[in-house]
């Protein structure tokens, strides 16, 4: 791989450059870019020019930069993400349809939950992730499914790690974590109440593929009011539906 | 930019590799890589292996390459693509809920038309769009209606080439193609029964951003029967709802 002085690669800095792209900076001046990456301003302008040219990144009319169709071309079209979001869309949307809540498919990725799609409410309550947006493990509802379903050495890490507060309800312990994991596990599915936000209540289960191993959680965002068991079996039901059409040759498991 | 002997940058290669993988193939070998890209396989499989150690690609269990969740999470999460599609979800729901088959949103992306959303109803007449996939602007609804309100040097462009046969009511001669564009334009849709398949009749309007400018092409892909135009007032709403919401702060506009 050609690597310049410093001995980073021009696919590392292009990766450094994306990352600075966030939800709430969806197009940046190349200065800020520049900065935000470190790069020398020079260097940044090389590197945004060359992956332009590739559609990679694309000019706004004040020339200021975001992310290219040809990027989301690229990543969406032979995606295998994209392949379970397929899979669980339909039942992601008949939830959504009945219940006027937020529906969200995340999976495990890093320490984090990775929120695949999300179909949320115009009048829905409030709600902390989006798509392609994390949560950690220990505060979600998904998060909890996953982690309780993931591989132990996972389990032993995050509950040896400070675990970060987000309302008064928020597990902090490892001794809860271990608890609540337990309860997981054994009811299938994860309740968490405010624990993100005061007024949500997030409730998930896991979804399996053809092989039994849980690749997703499914889950509902719905309002603090002490109601949201309501909608296990729902739940329940439509991670059956997603498990079934993984299985369709059509879509490819994860 | 650091490049290699043959003048190619790692960005260009990695673009290259990136674009062998499609919807048909989502995972393969390192030796079918290098084959479709004419790359060296020492060549490929460094250049994977970089790619995979930043999570832009991914390892299968048989050591089969796919695309990775970062590639797709760093060109979703600040997505301008994206941005028009969470304005437009909402309203495809309706429309796809409503109407029980294909809702799409397409954009101009060079010559074709490029869907970037696709509700399908599970028991839906045949379609050849997917999410990320393209279809040539002259065959497809959406292709009308994106290239009937498209700069006029791209008409002119799109005029002057062959226009491939896809059945046998695809429009093939420039004439017929201006005048097709012309009722595009002078109707507010378009309606094209049975040009990409003949079971189907694409009808599709124009989204326009809140400076009038058409973004997108909204469309509902139905059973060829004659019946299409009945949704055309449907469809007109749905757009005028996702100019709305695309003036809305909350999303940004392409």
């Amino acid at each position: 791989m050609p690597r310049t002085a410093t001995g980073e690669s021009s696919i590392a800095r292009a990766v450094r450059i994306f990352a600075t792209f966030t939800p709430d900076d969806v197009s940046l001046q190349v200065s800020e870019i520049a900065r935000r990456t470190n790069l020398h301003i020079a260097t940044a302008s090389r590197l945004i020019a060359e992956l332009t040219a590739h559609g990679l990144l694309e000019r706004g009319p004040n020339r200021e930069v975001r992310v290219g169709v040809k990027m989301w071309e690229l990543a969406s079209r032979a995606s295998p993400t994209l392949s379970l979001r397929n899979a669980a869309m339909p039942y992601l949307e008949d939830m959504h349809a009945v219940v006027g809540q937020h529906a969200q498919l995340g999976i495990l990725d890093g320490l984090d939950v990775l929120f695949i799609e999300r179909l949320s409410a115009r009048d829905a309550i409030v709600n902390y992730s989006r798509i392609a947006g994390r949560l950690p493990l220990h505060i979600s509802s998904s998060g909890h499914v996953l982690l309780a379903n993931g591989p132990l050495e996972l389990q032993e890490h995050i509950l040896s790690r400070p675990l970060q507060r987000y309302t008064d309800r928020t597990i902090t312990t490892p001794e809860e974590l271990r608890a609540a994991l337990d309860d997981t596990r054994r009811r299938g599915y994860a309740l968490l109440p405010g624990h993100v936000h005061p007024h949500a209540t997030g409730v998930a289960v896991p979804v399996r593929n053809a092989f039994n191993e849980v690749v997703a959680a499914l889950s509902l965002i719905v309002p603090n009011d002490g109601r949201a068991e309501a909608h296990v079996q729902l739940l329940m039901a439509a991670a059956r539906g997603v498990t079934r059409a993984l299985s369709d040759p059509r879509y490819t498991c994860r």
